[in-house]
């Protein structure tokens, strides 16, 4: 059929279970083919193409309230809901977002992006539905990845004593991104591995007559083994045991089997968990067959081999510039430990970990866990390295707050993503990390101004024994200087002149320092002298350069690519009041008090005003002399 | 023995148990005492009374390490360590910590506070030991109601599959401050009646040679039976399906069935959870007949009677003025709805849970989930209320991010304890939240100056439909002021003139309003004329206002009982750097960057110089006419 002509999912329904096949072949082709151009979560959607049909062929969305825990998994969905004319501008500037977007599209009644959120949320939706007497179903869809966040751990202890009718979807593709870690992981590699129970009830009552009756304290036991064994027999019992009716284990891919088990689980009062397996990339040979969580989320590829569309001889990415860093440190520090919380391949940590196995903790999606773990870790003297995005470090606030700064901790944070991160767009921007650490009793954090300096950084984050220090460094690639051989420190709280000038200063760190010396150099043309400081450490600062420059008078303009409120120029707003003899002017860029949707980096900054433009503009505002000149 | 004289628990290692139930009277005659002057967490000491012994006899702190989660338990840990003579400072300025701190001993390895930590922290602790060849037990003890937080559902999965030698002491007494709730809280109780399985597992052989072998089919299923009685007859199932060696339930005021488990626990490989149940206020009849939490921690009382030493007359308590109001609104909103995680007696929700049983649930101490149902309910059109104290609200900041502000979504946050707590010291101070809400898009935050502005505030909150709105109010009581019958709304975003002036101005809300009241009046006797303002939204601020100020030229003075960085004061300086014609001074008084140890409130503030001498002094220091003249 013509997968363009989609208004709404409502066409399901008078379909057969082989026109339903057919639409899936339909749908499959349509993915590998779109995401050939414009990339996305092609593993995850490839895997779910069955179960998102049969939802919407056996519930009534959006009465029936469909919630995709992550939502990367929603693109089946998108299309069912009439956005399949939309994939062209996927996870692109003003296009079809990659998550559940309640702007898009009434289906879309919950929206995702960080994990393990959709059984909180589902919980708060049965309740509403159950005061106002409502009849609905909702059905939260979560992965076996997202089931290990604390949250979706937290809700499933709520919801399995609370007995709210929900039926729970889980999608159990034994990955996350990468390959799962944790017990739970294990108890659904058993479930998985022991077939259908559902046979075993039926034999029950026969065998349960062959156990003789004793008498004394073995009749005891054997009547309780009885009920042991009629409350066993249901399998899945640790969801049985938190208070959920478990079915399956399902084959993700068997309409038949799909649709009797959700039938049975309409059917079926209080919690159900329905476990559902799935392969990710299913139907595409390269994505099938991974085992790494390459084809997780990709680029754009060719459809015919599976190979990248990648420049050639990119510089190398931020990730790996600083897990490889680390590894090279722990080569002589036996103490140094690397924790990530489920982001081994974003986080490039696969060299890490062939090296030192022993020494590299994958958690699971578990970010508090991961950060705390770190802080135990340093309480014994190691030197724990938490990779972490900007993003869900915001998932461990109060474990940097509590654990590790109030007990000034030896931990180093790597915080991946900072800054604007693109086509995944407003739920994980990494935005806020200034904002939310800048507060914190003796938190040090930093951000190198290019690979060289972020290999200095490392070294000195892992040599730094005064407490908690943090690295923030961008999604994508380095800037490809040369690196130097040997590692130095650099000393804490120290910023460098990038550039003299004597009109105007500019203050920044990190990406947006590029954009300053193009500026600079513009300006420089215009007739205005800049000077640019590269402001590595956002905390502390360079005080005794801070002084002199208020000294000095000159207006100061200060970049970051990070909300303003609280942040880096808030900072120097700050220093600057305190320091009395100060009375210039202040201008400040970065984000604006408002969320940042997807699309291409260059051009959301645009829109923010975060250009080598803008930045011109700014300085010659704030330059009184320049303005006379002009 | 006199308690006094401890000075390390060796000694306990010659002591038989007749000698150790001797000491553990002693003890609990000691805590009754003690406690009744001070006050403190007295119900949770008087259940550990013989555990702590027990473990410290049986271990070797601190090259074993006893890791106590939350840790207001930790009093025994504390007196058996050499710190009974520290007693009658007991959570007081400069005094004996509530917690453990590892700056008073090195038997306190890992500080706490926050609940749900410790399992991490053993974690990293498991880790490092074994990567420095050591040999050493390490000991989380851990009560059932910390179980239920997300992290530590983190930790036990990760712990259960990684398989690290060590000890989880799960000090169940079925509450956590109050009773508990949640689906793991109906298994301990399962776990509990059950009994011990013991000796089932000595008669397991017999009953399985009875079950018969037949053919095909079923002698498959008996053969399974036969596997799963094996696994299921070890009780504990839940925990062993996590990877866990379960030992118990043992009665944890009986020594000789602590000592044989512990024995037992110490000989096991790979990570045990040894179920231990305790009575919460053991030995002490008031504390140990109390169901709902009112003994968990106490100011000081009378030991013959249980009676609480109070003041009489006290105004209303901040919490109960809050959640009454909200029950007053919820007679004519039927969309509202009280969650609270496990705080229902702190934030006296009592009154409504009685009257609105259905809209009224405790979560458990799972704030993630909390937040996260609150903006569920709300994607509903419901209106949640969500009571949570200050410091509890930082596990919460991703949900607040990424699921309420980011949707903005109507939910109504009361920040309970919000400043200086006193007592229980810097884990937590409510000093953080204006740091780490303010740079939220989407998010309201305002503070009222008195009670009856904080009922016109929650009616504000449950009211506007704008998106996310968060009150912040002290602990304790109010200013006793009159209360209006009516409630009011107050325009989002306006400030309030409470004194007129023409020297200087000060901007402040909340808890600080009297304290500059104060000083204004002060200041009027020599002749400063000091404008106050009441800046009750913190977030938007009263823009007109702000430029009417900017335009007057006054030097300003803002003050918060909160962190100085990225806070109010900041926001001021924000506002005030983007409005060009502004060249006036700004001075802000708040909490410097570090933490805040525990004592009287009073006395922190003196500190700090948050006081109405170190308002007035700044005032004048800030005023270039008043200067002169001096």
């Amino acid at each position: 059929m013509d997968l363009l002509s989609i208004k709404d999912p409502f066409f399901l329904k008078d379909m057969n279970n082989e026109e339903l096949e057919q639409l899936s072949q339909e749908i499959r082709k349509f993915l590998i083919e779109k995401l050939a151009a414009t990339g996305g979560h092609i593993g995850p959607n490839l895997g779910v193409v069955e179960l998102s049909i049969a939802l919407h062929k056996e519930f009534n969305s959006p009465q029936d309230k469909i919630l995709w825990d992550v939502g990367h998994q929603s693109y089946v969905h998108k299309i069912l809901t009439g956005r399949a004319c939309d994939f062209d501008t996927l996870r692109k500037y003003k296009g079809l977002c990659g998550f559940p977007k309640r702007n898009e599209s009434e289906h879309d009644v919950w929206e995702t992006g960080h994990s393990s959120t959709s059984l909180s949320a589902a919980m708060g939706m049965a309740i509403a539905r159950d005061l106002k007497k409502e009849k609905s179903f909702i059905l939260p869809v979560i992965g076996d990845g997202a089931l290990t966040g604390g949250m979706a751990l937290e809700a499933l202890n709520h919801i399995g004593s609370a007995k709210k009718d929900m039926i729970v979807i889980l999608n159990d593709n034994e990955m996350s991104i990468a390959p799962n870690v944790g017990a739970l992981h294990s108890i659904l590699g058993r479930l998985r591995t022991a077939g259908k129970y559902n046979w075993v009830k039926d034999e029950l009552e026969y065998l349960l007559k062959k156990i003789p009756a004793v008498g004394g304290k073995v009749a005891a036991t054997a009547e309780r083994i009885k009920d042991s064994l009629k409350y066993l027999l249901v399998s899945g019992i640790f969801f049985e045991e938190l208070g959920f009716t478990y079915l399956g284990p399902v084959d993700g891919h068997n309409y038949e089997e799909l649709f009797e088990n959700i039938r049975y689980a309409k059917k079926t009062q209080g919690p159900v968990l329905l476990h559902v397996i799935t392969k990710k990339g299913k139907g595409y040979n390269p994505a099938e067959s991974d085992t790494v969580g390459t084809w997780h989320g990709t680029g754009p590829y060719k459809i015919e081999t599976g190979a990248f569309v990648k420049p050639v001889n990119e510089p190398p990415a931020w990730s790996k510039l600083v897990s490889e860093t680390v590894r090279r440190l722990a080569r002589e520090d036996e103490r140094i430990v690397a924790i990530t919380p489920a982001m081994p391949v974003g986080s490039k940590l696969e060299g890490f970990a062939s090296e030192f196995p022993e020494r590299m903790y994958d958690v699971g999606i578990a970010e508090q866990h991961a950060a705390t773990t770190a802080a135990g870790l340093a309480t014994q003297n190691m030197k724990p390295f938490l990779a972490i995005y900007s993003t869900f470090l915001q998932r461990a606030y109060d474990q940097v707050v509590h654990d590790i700064c109030r007990m000034n901790l030896n931990v180093f944070i790597g915080i991946d993503r900072a800054g604007l991160v693109g086509a995944d767009g407003e739920t994980h921007q990494g935005v806020f990390d200034i904002a939310f650490l800048r507060h914190l009793p003796n938190m040090v954090l930093m951000m190198p101004k290019d690979e060289n300096e972020g290999q200095h950084m490392v070294n000195t984050a892992m040599k730094y024994d005064g407490g908690p220090i943090a690295m923030r460094f961008p999604r994508g690639n380095g800037l490809g200087v040369n690196m130097d051989e040997e590692l130095k420190q650099i000393p804490i709280g120290s910023w460098e002149v990038l550039k003299e000038g004597t009109d105007a200063v500019i203050l920044t760190f990190g990406t947006t320092i590029p954009m300053a010396l193009k500026a600079a150099a513009i300006l420089e043309k215009q007739d205005y002298s800049v000077k640019v400081v590269n402001a590595r450490f956002i905390k502390p600062m360079d005080e005794s350069m801070l002084n002199s420059l208020f000294d000095s008078k000159l207006p100061i303009l200060t970049i970051e690519e990070a909300i303003l409120q609280g942040g880096f120029g808030s900072a120097v707003l700050e220093y600057a009041n305190n320091y009395r003899s100060y009375g210039s002017i202040i201008e400040r860029m970065g984000i604006p008090d408002e969320f940042i949707e997807h699309g291409n980096v260059d051009r959301l900054l645009e829109d923010i005003g975060l250009t080598v433009e803008g930045t011109v503009q700014r300085v010659i505002k704030i330059t009184p002399k320049k303005q006379k000149r002009a």
